[in-house]
């Protein structure tokens, strides 16, 4: 092997250089403290857990993006966490088991086996909140708000918001009553946003001509604010669960747009997470980024399988990709102080450090400089005491 | 499967609930704040790298330690991460590539394969500082000066300083002209603190009268700082090097005191990290802990293996240990608001989080109330406007 090879690095598994990990920690301390005035609770998830437990109730894509290992004290199977939203489903299920609606937050590198052509890289940093114990609307919303003031706090200039409601799908579904195999060729026709394709499986699976033609509508539905009221007149004749599913999106819309200014995008037919969301889902796009920023919805009952079946909703997002919207600059704050060993120098060195100064002491020999370092003013002695002075294009080099 | 099955965590990967994981936080913030005002730059290491590269230069003991796991996309081995440190120096030599010293810090989670005894959990989060580029004892007194700051940071009352010096060993091993065979069993014969065993390998291998009795003198050589005044005396007929690295001893046992309150310990006959370390080595105890909170050493050209050769000395710790030294307390700093829709509660909502303050909203609907969720203070509607009342033990029932 040679030292070429040495430092390749796996495809997606990147590192993070300065100055852009030092503008992740700030994005990463603004959101938890973002989340936390909020009223949400900070937790970290296990990095590797039993495969059981961590796919439980999850569907296959997360199965094919999670890496296996064995553990060798148990012979047993494990993951790497690739998605944290089900390790605090069960952390609410079961570990925290309390009453009442619970907020928590979290940040925290996950692994992906297979790099998603729209993930990016295969470590993500995970950052998000999930609400558990409420079913209502005012979770949803308040969900949806906590990611548009994530990405605010991100930067992000123009935002522009997916909504879907995998209820609309769902109802026509059970409206039809279509088996498994009828249903999974239906949602792969939809999948693939073919009218043709769709229209020959809905002719082969829904004989009711007026489900068929809501199948077949559903198709096109998508795109502004007008998508709701020609989801109106196209699903008049659907079921309760429909109309519901369209009152809540229609209030998310109003909701949303009371307090942020975004362009709101509809997608009925959106079935991403098809066998995990319950409800609403959302997904946040930046102008720029070919992926969301922001990704969430409801998935009520995910802690079933973990003796406790709860409401749940929340986002996540990816905080190596949303750093880039603001990339990272060299600091330019810091104060030089020479090597010298000498008792006042000291002293006003951890002065100026207890004050939040950045003071770089040079050690004996060094051929580098201040301007290497990124330093705006040196220590130096004047007038019998030390004191700090500013670094001029000249006297920096 | 049963459910209570699915919610056992691997042994040694634990979740970290509210209020530790706030605290966790909260010192990894106090620490990366520290290091940064001693001009440490942040950096995120690959949480997987090729095998390859991973373990170069770093020896068995890590390898055993090393998940490994097939990388579907290229075919090969990878391994998880176990140890930063040799990650960071990577990163010294290849990606940054720059001038003079360079120092730098970090703060991640690593995955062991195996619980060692007394490295508690198997998935540590790691927090550390590496300065490459300068071979001089300055570098090593940062290092350990760093290492105690962070403690007192980390609230460690009385702490415990080892310190020890590979090249005191490797002397007497070069001076004696040692086989791999015979250095392998005397190292084993140290190791094992086995005054028999030791007189036994120095006998088979150390014919030189006066360099046998420094080896078997070496076993005893650890105490408090009369270990060093001893230590000349025995070693008076060693090596320049022997002396090099007690004259370094001296140099580091003033520094410390003349900075910090500490009790120090000398260990000359120290061989943790052998195949790794070149210089001083310390380890840093607190009462009520079996095992070092803090491990540091140089341990020069690793960087080699990836096209060049540095100095480098450094220290870390793990995060998840230090911050049981003072537990998480639930907070209760929080304000309780109804949950009525009211533009000028949610005004009032939007600037006291402005202002840094948590406000936690209830959903309509929710049975639990402000003592649940640890508030001290709630919203009411007073005189036409809303107000913060502070709840007393009988209002927050």
């Amino acid at each position: 092997m040679t030292i070429a090879d040495r430092w390749l690095l796996p495809d997606g598994m990147d590192e993070v250089l300065p100055p852009q990990a030092s503008r992740m920690e700030e994005l990463r301390r603004a959101l938890l403290d973002l989340y936390h005035c909020w009223g949400y609770d900070h937790v970290m998830p296990p990095p590797l857990e039993f495969l059981d437990s961590l796919l439980t109730g999850t569907g296959t894509d997360l199965d094919l993006q999670t890496f296996k290992l064995t553990d060798q004290l148990t012979g047993r199977m494990m993951g790497a966490s690739a998605d944290v939203t089900p390790q605090v489903a069960r952390m609410d299920a079961h570990s925290l088991k309390r009453q009442g609606p619970v907020r928590l937050c979290y940040c925290t590198t996950v692994l992906r086996a297979k790099a998603d052509q729209h993930q990016g890289g295969r470590s993500p940093m995970q950052v998000g909140v999930e609400l558990f114990g409420h079913a209502g609307l005012e979770a949803d919303l308040e969900i949806v708000y906590l990611a548009l003031a994530s990405l605010e706090a991100a930067g992000a200039g123009e935002i522009h918001l997916a909504l879907g409601h995998i209820g609309i799908y769902r109802s026509l579904v059970e409206a039809a009553a279509l088996n498994v195999e009828q249903e999974a060729t239906l949602f792969a026709a939809l999948a693939l946003k073919s009218p043709g394709e769709l229209a020959a499986q809905v002719a082969a699976s829904v004989p009711d001509p007026a489900l068929a033609k809501m199948f077949l509508a559903l198709g096109g539905l998508h795109g502004g604010a007008e998508v709701l009221s020609r989801a109106r007149d196209v699903f008049a004749g659907a079921p309760a669960s429909m109309q519901a599913a369209l009152d809540q999106l229609d209030a998310l819309h109003q909701g949303v747009l009371a307090r942020f200014d975004v362009a709101l995008y509809f997608d009925l037919a959106e079935l991403r997470g098809y066998q995990y969301h319950t409800g609403m889902m959302f997904a946040a796009y930046v102008p720029g980024y070919g992926q969301a920023l922001a990704k969430g919805g409801r998935y009520d009952d995910t802690g079933r399988a973990f003796g406790r079946a709860r409401p749940a909703t929340g986002f996540s997002m990816d905080l190596k990709l949303l750093a880039t919207l603001v990339p990272g600059t060299p600091e330019t704050g810091a104060i030089w102080a020479p090597a010298e060993s000498d008792d006042a120098l000291r002293a006003m060195i951890v002065a100026l450090r207890q004050q939040g100064e950045r003071v770089i002491q040079a050690l004996p020999g060094q051929r580098t400089g201040p301007a290497e370092h990124h330093c705006d003013r040196r220590l130096e002695f004047i007038d019998g005491r030390w004191q700090t002075a500013t670094l001029t294009q000249e006297t920096r080099a």
